[in-house]
């Protein structure tokens, strides 16, 4: 099996991979992949260079770097090209027949980009890759979940500055900037992957008091006004006050995996009702943990949740007040938005191996966000927790 | 003119850039374009919200949200739709004919939104909007250029607290953070948008000593290689050494517009072929304020810096040493990386209130990193340096 060029000891995992990917292709009836995207890339080499992959159902993969990337010389299966439009030339040189189907990632490349590689092979017919990687990386490797679990590890290691990053007097963001600081010293990369085009985020997001209830166009369970009309998004720069909560949901990204964990503080002091939907978030979490076993439709977490936050009369404060995110939760890995989306119209079985974080949150008017987020490993006995750190309502 | 839901204060200047936008679209030859990518949707409204614009040749604008982005109901010009497939509906209940030839952007949109949005429009011929935008967004309006100019005083602000920020026995990594920790508290929105898919980034980077000369897959003039593979950019995490440089390489961002600075900073001492450099980086700087002229190629740039750099025995060390950036400049504006790249292929002219980062650099062996970088705005009497801070190799 041929390698690129970093981490040589990756070999028995790129395998495993590989291995992965393969049967993804063979499932989706495609021969014929070419990768350019950085996750995909990252994915299949263990590291980001710039180029291409070729995986052919009959061949070992093929690394096609182009400038600056460059592989050393002697390297078996990686090659150095001027320009993708040399990889057809290639397989001509190598004796192989073009594809009659090669899968392109419709969801992971510009236009522009895709139309160009889609150019080299102008009589296949072109189906989507990115369906099929991401099938691939729907269940993640032993590897790849120790990676998470590490880089929950670091996040929880952060999260226990949280309090000393408070100073009386302090904005939200002031607050966010501190923990940043932390995260990053802590080794947080500082650059977060996410699917698509609606996430514009640093490292995450502090929510705090009425600003929970600020709706933001992207992705985002918990929206938050910001503070400038171009990124309208978390923080909105105004003084944390007494008696109300602040949420932080800073993503992780120590390693090129993402954890994702929320926890929640107050300042002073917390009314009751708060209290109240911060400790279902945490019964909903337990109990989605003993259910949510391979084969369960994900449906069922977010059917289940949602009948918890009813039972407990808090379904108005659900995943927001005046607009509400409609999942609980999402697949994560190399990317902070994999599948599965945990919610009600999702009809996708749980597997062996799936990476999701759950966040069953709660808006409180005038008072602020409540709830927990982990990141849990899907296994035959339940959930196995990744972001481990005390969940219960704080005090800043 | 119909104006977005937010900044009702912008409306002139929201009008100048539709003027702007339409000028393009007729020298395109195109009558009608469709606009879904953040930074275009920004360019045309002051702000986010999710969801597209119709822009028709004789008719003014259109904004579509979609959820959870909403408009009032009854703000003149903008409408709340479920789905883009709603558009052409609204077109027909309007009475409008459908575009024989729609303008969508190539260069901004993942191939699957791309795909979605020309196939309401069967029929019509898709040409690119990207290269439209980018047309418009090519030259500044007087209230951008005091974005960018705003940005950069927030920058200088930053950068006048660098040598504050380091502590004996740093790491290049531990001084990024408390510099970025110092740009955060300054206003940095945290969030860095550019064009394509191969910047990967935070907030900028530190790149000091050896380190310097390391190659990274990304379009930055100095790479870096990083701390993790997943992200192999920037700073390395090694302790900076006296004798070596540091190069801060920071982007703005404080406002939705990116103004892009470098300065050179050295610990305890730093050789003559150091200091020589990064003069030369000044020289060049220098030289290119009074050259760089509306109507002069963008091309006569890198080529007088080249020849600069060679009259002084650098080139060697010009813009890299074991691997060279082949630009010394690019556009900036919501992107770090507009229009026009300054590179000796790019015979595009300047343009008046073109607003373009130089940053002449130059990789010393064994010390590290030298040069300026500014932003600067092409005005008729040369360029308007808008990132003003002293220029100096200083002492950490």
């Amino acid at each position: 099996m041929t390698l690129p060029f970093f981490l040589p000891d990756m070999k028995p995992e790129l395998n495993l991979r590989i291995e992965k990917v393969k049967e993804k292709m063979a499932e989706a009836g495609c021969d014929s992949m070419l990768l350019a995207s950085t996750v995909n890339i990252y994915y299949l080499s263990g590291g980001i260079f710039r180029g291409y992959i070729l995986v052919e159902k009959d061949y070992d993969p093929v690394w096609f770097a182009v400038a600056p990337s460059e592989f050393p010389k002697d390297r078996p299966g990686c090659f150095n090209i001027r320009k993708p439009e040399m990889i057809p030339d290639w397989l001509r040189d190598q004796g192989r027949t073009l594809p009659a189907v090669i899968a392109l990632e419709f969801d992971d490349l510009l236009y522009s980009e895709l139309i160009r590689l889609k150019s080299l092979f102008p009589d296949a017919e072109v189906v989507n890759a990115s369906s099929i990687m991401r099938g691939a990386r729907l269940t993640k490797t032993p590897y790849e979940i120790e990676k998470i679990r590490e880089d929950g590890m670091h996040q929880a290691q952060s999260y226990a500055q949280v309090p000393k990053c408070y100073k009386e007097g302090m904005t939200d963001l002031e607050l966010q900037i501190e923990v940043e600081r932390v995260l990053r010293l802590e080794g947080c990369l500082g650059y977060l992957r996410a699917a698509g085009s609606r996430m514009e985020l640093n490292l995450g997001s502090v929510i705090a008091g009425d600003n929970a209830d600020a709706p933001s166009p992207y992705d985002f369970s918990m929206g938050g006004a910001g503070v400038d009309p171009s990124l309208p998004v978390g923080a909105d720069g105004k003084t944390i006050k007494p008696g109300t909560t602040v949420m932080l949901d800073m993503n992780g990204g120590f390693n090129g995996y993402q954890s994702d964990m929320t926890r929640t503080w107050y300042l002073e002091k917390v009314d009751d009702l708060a209290v109240k939907a911060h400790e279902c978030s945490r019964r909903i979490l337990r109990s989605l943990e003993k259910m949510a076993l391979p084969g369960v439709p994900v449906s069922d977490l977010y059917d289940k949740a949602l009948e918890i936050a009813r039972e407990e009369g808090l379904e108005e404060y659900f995943m927001g007040h005046r607009s509400r995110a409609k999942f609980i939760g999402h697949g994560i890995g190399i990317e902070l938005n994999e599948q599965p989306v945990v919610m009600a119209r999702n009809r996708q079985p749980l597997l062996n191996n799936m990476t999701i974080a759950l966040e069953p949150k709660f808006v409180i008017p005038h008072v602020g966000a409540v709830g927990v987020e982990n990141t849990y490993c899907v296994t035959p006995d339940g959930l196995d927790n990744l972001t481990v750190f005390p969940e219960e309502l704080a005090e800043l």
